[in-house]
């Protein structure tokens, strides 16, 4: 493949959401949030992304605007009769554990992802992280694409374990925090846990560690990029997604699967996550300058240049 | 100075112990332990070390012979009447939380650390993890130091942090894992922490997070080393200590605070402790081949190449 070749775009199912979440130092009411929202806002800087998501008749104009600005292609995103998915959170002092105070799933309780025709063969796709069935389902109707990602969490290792391993066999590559890698696992360490994982199915596993890094594990491949170190840490809901989003935009925009590309998606998937987490909701992630963007990539990649 | 210079000698004050170790796997019991003891055997394989510690009638020629066969000097180590501290504690399933079941100072209660005249001309000295107020003497009996380098822990923060503040305003590096950073520094995050430290007086600050790697603070200058990862670990305790020495030794064997000469010195450290955790006691520091530790280095800084 050529460098000048165009960017792929980059399927993203999952959900779209209000989230009201608190801080320690302030706090975020029916802002807009899910993972498909992060997901996409971070991949539009590298790439074409493709939404397929539902929401209810509270879901505004300027709600919608928020991707769409962005270039984001949200006509896949379903607008329904009811409320849109609301989560409300609190996180402990130490912003590394939260509270769920309230999940109501509202009318994506009853939603069932069907891929418009037209999004069929985009050759990458992220699922975000939703009930095992619902990314099953994604699966059968994109049997065509390259590379597909996912995310996923304990819940859904907790409830949905068997459906959880099924999405597994059929997927190139999951993102997992460390904590759950090893539930997931059921080992202690973070390579034992990458290596149980990628023989349920997927050739790389990203496991994340916040502000220590993230490392990918692959064929005979084992990447390390540590994290951008932060001291305004404002609220860290949607790091992982947004990370994802970053890391597919890259994989989309460069199309091949590279040590030193791999290597790039996880960097910019963690530029991308680093500007989330200082700010509630999307605001970290919206409207950022190609230099801002820039600038924190070379600080970062500066940290292991020896 | 050239490259041909001759390694300087490390200096190291610290604990000489008996540690009896239960972990899920296994145990060991009346294992040669203590900070000066891991310190010095990883320091061994980069410079000249010389110990200065206290032990008991009970500690046989048989262990002093496991430092000394690695060419540490061992006459500063003071052989008393009574008992050889005794350090007994049981890790937790996930290796990373231990309770101390008994800790028996014996002769080391009454340590009064003499650094001996030949040894006070010493350039670099490891403060090792002990009560900050036997680090003061140490220092105030190596004022011409050109580096000095420093381990504690919660236990100190919790019970001596006027001496700790006062030891820390006086050397040049502290070495510490990330939640004792922040709870030392009354930080949430690893970067606000290192900043408050280095306000506290040291130029270097190393903060560590196990199988997450390290990081080094210095004046506009920030490195992060990845840990090696491993699948057998049997027992970490000693792990920190050995990374001080593996790092010291670098340091002592280079002579000049470059990047590029910290950010090896991070990268032994990490190598040198990888070894320590894969055996009890210091048996997994003991007589390495050349060869062993020069390629867990190439895998580790393999890594990071991108």
């Amino acid at each position: 493949m050529s460098s000048q070749q165009q960017a792929q775009p980059l399927l993203i199912v999952g959900s779209v959401a209000f989230d009201s979440v608190e801080t320690p130092t302030g706090r975020a009411d029916m802002a807009l949030g899910g993972s498909a929202s992060f997901v996409s806002i971070a991949a539009s800087y590298f790439t074409q992304a493709l939404v397929v998501g539902v929401v209810g008749d509270d879901f505004e104009a300027h709600h919608m605007a928020r991707m769409s600005d962005h270039g984001v292609d949200v006509r896949g995103i379903e607008k329904t009769r009811g409320k849109t998915f609301h989560w409300r959170g609190r996180y402990h002092e130490d912003l590394n554990n939260r509270d769920t105070l309230e999940t109501a799933l509202n009318v994506f309780q009853h939603f069932n992802p069907i891929i418009p025709e037209a999004y069929r063969g985009t050759p990458y796709v992220m699922l975000g992280n939703i009930d095992p069935k619902l990314q099953l389902s994604v699966l059968e109707q994109t049997k065509g694409a390259r590379f597909v990602g996912m995310d996923t969490m304990n819940f859904w290792i907790d409830t949905a374990r068997e459906a959880l391993h099924d999405v597994l066999s059929h997927v190139d590559l999951l993102f997992i925090n460390d904590e759950e890698a090893m539930q997931l696992a059921d080992q202690w360490t973070v390579l034992g846990a990458a290596e149980a994982i990628r023989a349920m199915g997927p050739k790389y596993v990203v496991i994340k560690r916040g502000e220590f890094g993230s490392v990918l594990f692959g064929p005979d491949l084992t990447l390390f990029v540590p994290a951008v170190l932060l001291t305004n840490v404002v609220d860290p809901t949607g790091a992982g997604d947004t990370f994802a989003g970053g890391f597919m935009g890259h994989i989309c925009k460069t199309g091949e699967l590279t040590r030193s590309n791999l290597a790039q998606a996880l960097a910019w998937g963690t530029v991308m996550a680093s500007f989330t987490v200082e700010a509630f909701s999307v605001d970290g992630i919206c409207n950022l300058s190609r230099e801002k963007i820039d600038a924190r990539h070379r600080q970062l990649l500066d940290m292991v240049r020896y």
